[in-house]
């Protein structure tokens, strides 16, 4: 099955201890894109200024992923910019420049209506409900937001949960959606919200999966050197949803497994800048360390 | 096989959110032995002044603890007091009065020395090594420690670190021992000053366990409500040894199940206030929580 992604696609400038990279590419749904393709056909839906070269990404052509969907308009394309601090698990925004992102209005292209898989990145709710409007009666929307959402535009945001089967948000933000200190309090609330499957991020701390049926806690797998965490969160959504589109089986075993590519992407995107990592994984290196993720973890 | 555990027994003062507790009993070396003694014979070294009434701990001796290294000396108990942010993990201390357990000098009764498992809970490495000199050849050697003598006595705990077997410390803890922010990188730095296998604990988000064969990973047992952490990490150190002596048994493999328990026992200990939650915990409920780990975990 395909998947469909809405987001950004963005310019980044990351700071390190060790480095600076200027204008590396980045966004949600490039992230999302480089790791889903691995498993199944991406549909991607973004959009980028004139500044853009669409090039540089061309090769992602040849690896199951329709740009098709990325607008390119008068202007600059969505910058960010951020820092880390030395644990490489807090980092500062230095500058968001929303740019042509800012008057972003998801076209989703004919040819992806019909994908079963919808994965709709952290974007405004009342867009993120449009493109819902626009396909056509997927088998599974997977959902990212934020705190800002969260936060602003909550009344939006409620509407759509309830379109929403799964939900992928971090820690803190299903503390805040939830008003709840204690995670299995919240995702309680959370699954009342809308989603019937949430999955909580936990960073370098792993993923906690919950279903109707149960829980799955997976630890991240420990990584040696992290050079820029940027998109792990992405990347795991990826991972999660490609295996997920792959397979077409969102059991509880299934979903566990998903998890584990997830996380097993987002460990090698953190290994370098951008997605440097993730252009050249060869499919040995996906196996090889989902088998170490099983050889950690048993008990 | 017996452990010996030689540390604090305090009367603590704990503030919540919900709820505050004064004079309830606490200390390292009490809740260790509460959790050890679910698997093996617990010998407990430690200090109180006359105003602790060992009445109040004698159903211990009921539960395989011998009590008879615990001194009761003229003065005041060791108090400590805290309180607990809402979040329950990060905590803020009120006090610390050391009164009788300031001039502790460990004395290991004649009965104590051949056991063959000895935990040194949280005290100045000196009496820890001490404590050592103490014993007759113990089997394993298993060491706990805290950032006050990391930075403090580091001469003293260099020399320790090189006749102990297993170290038990938070990540925090690991970072500083080790000047490094990666958990891999720390790790090979620590194993290279003495212990050949070493737990590092991360509270709520888990435990990650080195050896000089592998890594294991394993997250904290999700909890709906947490009362009261105060002592978590000492029982989790009960159940990891004591599930160690019971099957002396110190390969990779049971040291996986060591974690497991040890999680185990610490998830219940934070359930209620002071050892509450442990005093009548029963066998099959620690048998059913070890079958929900392995179901929350599996893939």
């Amino acid at each position: 099955m395909s998947v469909v992604v809405v987001g950004s696609v963005a310019i980044d400038s990351i700071e390190t201890e060790k480095a600076k990279v200027e204008k590396s590419l980045g966004g949600a749904a490039l992230y999302f894109a480089h790791a889903a393709s691995y498993f199944t056909d991406v549909n991607l839906v973004g959009v980028v200024g004139t500044d853009f070269d669409v090039n540089e990404i061309s090769y992602l052509n040849d690896r199951r992923v329709n740009l098709d969907g990325l607008e390119v308009v008068e202007g600059k394309t969505f910058r960010w910019g951020g820092r880390y601090h030395k644990n490489m698990n807090q980092r500062d925004t230095l500058f968001t420049e929303l740019n042509v992102f800012g008057n972003f209005q998801p076209k989703i292209p004919d040819q992806y209506k019909s994908s079963d898989y919808v994965f709709l990145a952290n974007i405004h709710p009342d867009l993120q409900l449009d493109v819902l409007e626009q396909v056509k009666n997927p088998k599974c929307v997977i959902l990212d937001t934020m705190n800002f959402w969260i936060s602003g535009e909550r009344a939006s945001l409620d509407k759509l949960l309830k379109k929403v089967d799964i939900l992928i948000i971090n820690d803190e933000e299903a503390k805040e959606l939830s008003g709840e200190e204690s995670l299995l309090k919240a995702q309680e609330k959370i699954k009342a919200m809308g989603p019937k499957t949430l999955v909580i991020k936990k960073g370098e701390h792993g993923a906690l999966l919950f279903t109707e049926n149960g829980i799955f806690a997976s630890p991240a797998f420990p990584l040696e050197n992290v050079e820029d965490p940027t998109g792990a969160g992405d990347t795991f959504a990826g991972g999660f949803v490609g295996y997920l589109a792959k397979t077409n089986d969102v059991s509880d075993e299934n979903l566990r497994k998903a998890v584990i590519y997830g996380s097993t992407l987002a460990s090698f995107v953190c290994e370098d800048f951008s997605f440097n990592r993730l252009k050249d994984l060869e499919e040995k290196e996906i196996t090889e360390r989902l088998d170490a993720f099983r050889e950690i973890t048993r008990f």
